[in-house]
């Protein structure tokens, strides 16, 4: 989905994109409009309803909550005002801000979904951009499993509707009740917690050594618990709920997922694809704490989520054939007209856009020479531009010829029966 | 579409979206989601293909080409790399960049449009804003009329698209042509041309006074063509090509258009509501030099195009009944879901869930409670929800109730014959 990578520098005006930012061609706008359309769709079946935050929010918001990797690569500045302000790297303190204060407004649970851009600043490296688009998907209000139930199973379904199969991406399950759990029957205090649910959630990327020098005295039972598995009621309750859904074979239990971000308090999940191939394609989990710590305790309310990137997502499509091909057919036919006019006289051009203007305004897909062109080269642009029928104005006048272009069928149709007959062809 | 203007300050944190920039709660989301569905379906029916840009990009974009309100409004930093960036204000700058890289792989004209966000800093006052959705649509590489009479016909039937008839808005056209003619007609050095047009944009809004100051000697002449209209053989060849169209009614010259970005070369018009209660709706016109300029003569494509904003037009939504109700209707009813699941007795949960699994596969939007429910509260969510169908689990397993929420009609359906029922309900 990024444009051509090295166009030419032609003078002192930038010529390309910022480093990391991406221009979508019509090719690439169609794909992720794929990729929005199949995110929408799925999430608005589970019964989410869209919202959006803005783009740009002050930098405090991510400051004091997120932690970890995405405070580091703010995309931050100081605006005119002196404001300090952040292009957003993530959406869930922009909704726990809009929950604290509209809770009262919806019916609890809320499930609310969003479709828009993120940012981060980060050392620039091949294949890692600045910005991405993100699905995020939230359930607001509701602390029962059943809810984290329901948030892994339309993560699922999401990639589902792109032709994923179990063959193709895992959902990776954990839970950090699980070490927080642990971290107490080892009598660690409470204020090592964050250090070392970070050194775990490091380990699979990190030397052994590394891990075992962050654990310390937590080194050894900590390495037994993941090579183990680790063993928790509650997730194997999150599984059999999605067995009943016939959704088990997408997710697996793994203790070693605990995510980055600081927010995190219960059940946590990553979803990759089953060759290991690529980062995450999507996680989340539950911030049962953060409504409350944004609104100084003014407004208390469980709640949970996940994102899903279309980088990595896209990166997969390309690589699974299936949904490979569905992207290709879609984008190819969502690229299609309906008509395309052959001016075959210049006298007929008035006429013409009378007809044009009639079957726009009902709706069809309509494109024509705007200036005299050969017949040839305007069947020819009928022909790229996917037309399903080509109208000719010409010698037949006041009768129009109907071109099916799939079957190379033509008919002359009378202009005082036009609409009905060009419809028909087109049904 | 912005959201509660003073919601409380609970704490440190910050609970508002910065100055000037919005949160779509889902109701101002669905309003959103519907002007971006009429601006893409009627571009599309004009054969324009959706292209999208960054939201940010180098700040010499800008500085060296759009002149005027654009680059004193900048929303401007420097990023850690030290590059000077800017938020952009519009959209312009990007697609004449993006084509000086990319024209060799389209064929010619390209008609291509784009929906995004824009930002710019000024001095807050309530109701301007500091961000702002736009389409902009743009042909590129046609110098004849066609392709004016064209963008101004799709602008026309984009927002009568939305309801609006030709007593609720107009377009005023004009031609930058027409001034530059009458300069060099009155032997005004070039040099002072700019000025000269920048002095004509503002005096509609300006004290007669201050216009005549910065027209000096030309003051007379000017204000007396401003008053007989002037007259050009090719506004009236446009207006004619919109006649043939049907669309004559939607427009007037008006030469006292000159719009205030510095690159326009021909033909420019706004779109203003007939009442003159708002700003312009919408604006755009032909800027036949900046490719070339930005690409330092390499490439040189006459380029033409218009920007919509969607604050303006969501205000004349809200003025004009008919326009107002069409919205809400399609929003009212995008809401809606299709099935309400309810879950009576709780041993029939897991039977329940099967089904909701195997509806959403099918494309069905399906609610269901999450945690055990009282089932007159059920029915209410049911109704809140605006499914059309509620589904009820309970005694009567293995047959399911179904209830037809508008008629209030109910019958008992077998799982086995489960799937063809629902679905015949539904249609």
């Amino acid at each position: 989905m990024i444009s051509a990578p090295v166009p030419e520098q032609c003078n002192t005006l930038p010529m390309q994109a910022l480093p990391g930012f991406r221009d979508f061609l019509p090719d690439d706008c169609a794909r992720r409009n794929y990729i929005f359309a199949r995110w929408r769709e799925v999430a608005r079946r589970y019964g989410f309803v869209e919202w959006e935050g803005p783009p740009l929010e002050a930098t405090e918001l991510y400051k004091k909550k997120s932690g970890g990797e995405i405070v580091e690569q703010l995309f931050n500045f100081t605006d005119k005002g002196e404001r300090e302000v952040a292009l957003r790297p993530e959406l869930t303190p922009t909704l726990a801000r809009v929950v604290a204060v509209h809770e009262r407004e919806f019916k609890k649970p809320l499930k609310w979904f969003s479709i828009g851009q993120f940012f981060r600043y980060e050392k620039q490296q091949r294949g890692r951009l600045r910005e991405h688009f993100q699905l995020n998907c939230d359930i607001i209000g509701e602390k029962d499993l059943a809810a984290d139930i329901e948030l892994v199973a339309v993560s699922i379904d999401i990639l589902r509707a792109f032709g994923f199969t179990e063959k193709d991406f895992v959902v990776r399950i954990s839970d950090r009740e699980f070490w927080t759990d642990f971290f107490r029957d080892e009598n660690v205090p409470a204020e090592r917690w964050d250090d070392l649910l970070q050194a775990i959630d490091k380990s699979a990327r990190e030397p052994r050594e590394k891990t075992a020098e962050k654990l310390g005295d937590l080194a050894d039972p900590v390495f037994a618990t993941l090579k183990s598995g680790g063993k928790s009621a509650k997730l194997e309750q999150l599984v059999e709920g999605l067995r009943a859904r016939g959704l088990a074979d997408f997710v697996v239990i793994d203790v070693g997922i605990v995510r980055g971000l600081a927010y995190y308090t219960g059940i946590v999940f990553e979803v990759f694809d089953r060759a290991g191939k690529f980062r995450a394609i999507a996680g989340g989990g539950r911030y049962d704490n953060l409504i409350s710590q944004l609104s100084d305790g003014a407004i208390s309310l469980p709640a949970l989520g996940f994102a899903m990137g279309d980088v990595v997502l896209g990166e997969l499509i390309n690589e699974i054939p299936r949904a490979r091909e569905a992207i290709q057919k879609a984008t190819a036919n969502d690229r299609k007209i309906d008509i395309y006019v052959v001016i075959a006289k210049e006298q007929r051009r008035a006429d013409a856009l009378k007809q044009i203007q009639q079957l726009r305004d009902r709706g069809y897909r309509i494109d024509y020479p705007l200036t005299p062109t050969k017949v040839a080269r305007q069947f020819q642009a009928a022909e790229d531009l996917g037309a399903r029928v080509a109208l000719l104005f010409g010698d037949e006048w006041p009768q129009v010829k109907i071109k099916n272009m799939a079957t190379g069928e033509q008919q002359l149709i009378p202009t005082d029966n036009f609409m009905s007959r060009v419809e028909s062809t087109l049904r």
